[in-house]
């Protein structure tokens, strides 16, 4: 049967998502734990989207089949029992064979955790990004509406890319403060690899005023990454998850979600 | 000249604040990095409240004397650059020589942060308390409220405690909710060793419906440790700072404050 889980995890520690001959990704851990409670040889997860050395994930979506018969909560807690104290399996849901985590994500959401202080991070060092110069919302507001619908957006793109296609379609970007912390949320169908990162460069940018909000127009029509700012930190990049088919009935967030300022 | 600096970090990787001669503590970076900065064999400094091993601080206090001249913006960017990413200076004022960070703080603030959730945490393990059973507010702010004021509060004093007197003055706790994260904010002039974890533990007992809200009362008159509940983990608790007289002219917080739930 094919079994669904939404997994939460801090990313300082992985050489991020996807499998690798070191063992130490986020889903060799998974893989490890869910071999270690189904006592199958091996379990082979596919996810919805991968995401880099440093990157976290709040509700990342993975998929596999298992003959091993459990309840739903006993997925839970049982591969949790295997797994290290910064990856979490959050929820578990039995879903039919159709259901697939990756070709059936309508959309795919990210945060961005922002930092605006002359100080550096501490208590939060690895869980933000930082940038010292004042920040204004209203520039970035703009620049990040240029950039929502359908675009080539080889600009934002980094060169290791493996997407088919430069061109995405971003839904939306929702930009708000709380104290000296910024959140940036970005959703799009699929993202480029680095596309976030390059388009915070570009948005921070714009923000403290280094460039005029039209510079955002020019970066996206130039289709050239060397004309963008340069890629900025993981350190504040959260993955929200994908977006089903309320169909599936899949949950849609984690607890986790209420951590993030 | 006499400086006070305002420092957060996170406890995680450290053997608590005060200096050891593993070197593995807060201070002992700290002091390692003043010393650096000024270029002086040693500096001594001497902080408001000292915290246990995997507690965090969001706005400790400490002041020491020093020959070095430097603009109030170099000690914090020059002590910083000698720092662990997981510390830093948030600010630093000349003080004059009759300020102390210890014996002229007229209280001590701290909060609690608890994740209540059936699954662990993950993307913010070591920063959390979790409780996976299901919480009532009205209870624990009934059971909060009967150790405000001055107490004897011997039952919720570690052993290896070395207060002079277990008699404080419980100023207020605040409890206040954020989807399935709790903050508890605790104030009074001056805290017994473990003090917190342990009445977060009856706070729990109480919240959770295993005791009755008049149970605290029957803790709090009992002056006894082994009656009260079990001490609750550090990886929760935050010391906000200590309270001056405004005419310190001190900041009272840090942006590190807005990180917290």
């Amino acid at each position: 049967m094919r079994i669904a889980l939404g997994i939460s995890y801090n990313g300082g520690a992985y050489q991020g998502w996807q499998s690798q001959a070191s063992g130490q990704t986020v889903q060799d851990r998974l893989e490890r734990a869910l071999s270690l409670f189904t006592t199958q040889d091996e379990v082979k997860t596919l996810c919805a989207g991968r995401t880099d050395s440093g990157v976290h994930g709040l509700m990342q979506v993975v998929h596999f089949d298992t003959p091993a018969l459990r309840p739903e909560s006993a997925w839970v807690r049982g591969t949790n029992r295997y797994l290290p104290a910064d990856i979490a399996v959050q929820w578990a849901r039995q879903v039919p064979d159709a259901f697939h985590a990756r070709a059936l994500a309508r959309s795919r959401r990210y945060a961005y955790v922002l930092l605006e202080s002359p100080v550096r991070p501490s208590v939060d060092a690895g869980r933000v990004g930082w940038y010292f110069r004042p920040l204004a919302l209203e520039p970035m507001r703009q620049a990040a509406d240029l950039l929502i619908g359908e675009h080539d957006f080889t600009s934002f793109r980094a060169a290791q890319c493996q997407s088919h296609s430069p061109v995405k379609n971003l839904l939306r970007v929702d930009i708000v403060q709380r104290g000296p912390y910024w959140r940036f949320e970005f959703e799009a169908n699929a993202f480029l690899h680095h596309m976030i990162r390059n388009i915070m460069g570009c948005l921070l940018a714009v923000g403290s005023g280094a460039q005029p909000v039209s510079w955002m127009q020019t970066v996206l029509q130039a289709r050239r990454r060397d004309i963008a700012a340069p890629t900025f930190s993981p350190d504040g990049l959260y993955f929200l998850g994908p977006v089903y088919d309320p169909e599936w009935q899949l949950p849609t967030r984690t607890a986790a979600f209420d951590w993030l300022p």
